[in-house]
């Protein structure tokens, strides 16, 4: 249940802020009440559910605070791990996903995304620590859930990804380490003007 | 109760790999058994608790290398904030705990242990990011549930903490991160050393 739940929530079945609706839940999958209040409870542990007291259960929103948080401890993670393992990471792979960045248009978002995750992920699996590993995905699935920035700068994020495979493929672990700050860095500003040029309390 | 129940396991009123009696619990407090199900299910998620199916809940016990990679977790904290916000570090506050760690004697465990937290936590509190402070806390909670190697280092560990403070205290941001990393090493090492001699099948 805890991660049917889950997976509702991150493709967004039920949108942020909206109500948890326990009694359909338990009715769609033909199991009582309790199982599903049991994975809302500990969906609420991982932030992707907020409790009101005597109302129910609630999707998370996030605000931009939250977001750049977030972002910050994201970068926390990869920029550690990046520099700590360096020397442990896999050039064929980042060969092959160098390649796969080239030969993708920046805006087939539907292959660009997970390419961008396969990166990102990259950088923290090469610790070896699943104890680390663990934390870091449960986090990034916070921070896929709200960020809702779309497109915009899906070239420019393209390029700085490819940055950052370049400098590794070219063992320049300072430039990496570089181009990966330099990139998160651009993510924050990007979650700002976003937040700016909507309607924050939608 | 979830909070109830984490003080119960924290301060080892309930021991690594004990079973938790749920009725037992319920009845203390008053309560039915639902609401410590539910504490309980929220501190699997945390990495207090492991459930095993039809059988009861067990207070999680670790493994030496459960404990290495929480360490260098911490470490991951420790470093990229303190490199990342040094400067806005708050001197009297370090100056403070100086001189709390040279007033205290190495073996008054009582002491030295809050203090040794307070300096740990200072790391990280200045980053003034919410979301991960939260994270370092439950990170740190299971560590200091693990860490029973008692006070054999306890000399060693109060020289370590007051060559950290000094070189904040003289501004050297890097001298600061590298016997920061040197003690996190060193209780690596700690760790190790412990298990070696214990018998780890406990």
């Amino acid at each position: 249940m805890f991660d049917i739940l889950k997976r509702m929530i991150l493709e967004q079945q039920i949108k942020a802020g909206e109500r948890i609706d326990c009694k359909a839940i338990a009715n769609k999958y033909n199991t009582s009440v309790m199982p599903v209040r049991n994975a809302l409870q500990q969906l609420t542990v991982q932030g992707l559910v907020v409790t009101k007291q005597r109302v129910g259960y609630y999707v998370r929103k996030f605000s931009e605070k939250d977001l750049i948080e977030i972002n910050d401890t994201r970068a926390m993670y990869e920029v550690y791990c990046l520099n700590k393992y360096f020397s442990r990471i896999d050039k064929t792979n980042i060969r092959n996903l160098y390649n796969h960045f080239a030969d993708t248009e920046y805006d087939d978002l539907s292959k660009m995304i997970p390419l961008d995750q396969e990166l990102h992920k990259t950088m923290v699996t090469i610790s070896e620590n699943s104890f680390l590993i663990k934390q870091y995905e449960d986090m990034n699935c916070l921070f896929s859930l709200g960020n809702y920035t779309g497109n915009a700068y899906a070239e420019v994020a393209k390029k700085e990804h490819m940055d950052i495979l370049h400098y590794i493929l070219e063992e320049s672990k300072e430039k990496a380490v570089e181009a990966l700050v330099y990139h998160l860095n651009r993510v924050e500003e990007e979650i700002k003007f976003f937040h700016l040029n909507s309607a924050d309390s939608k």
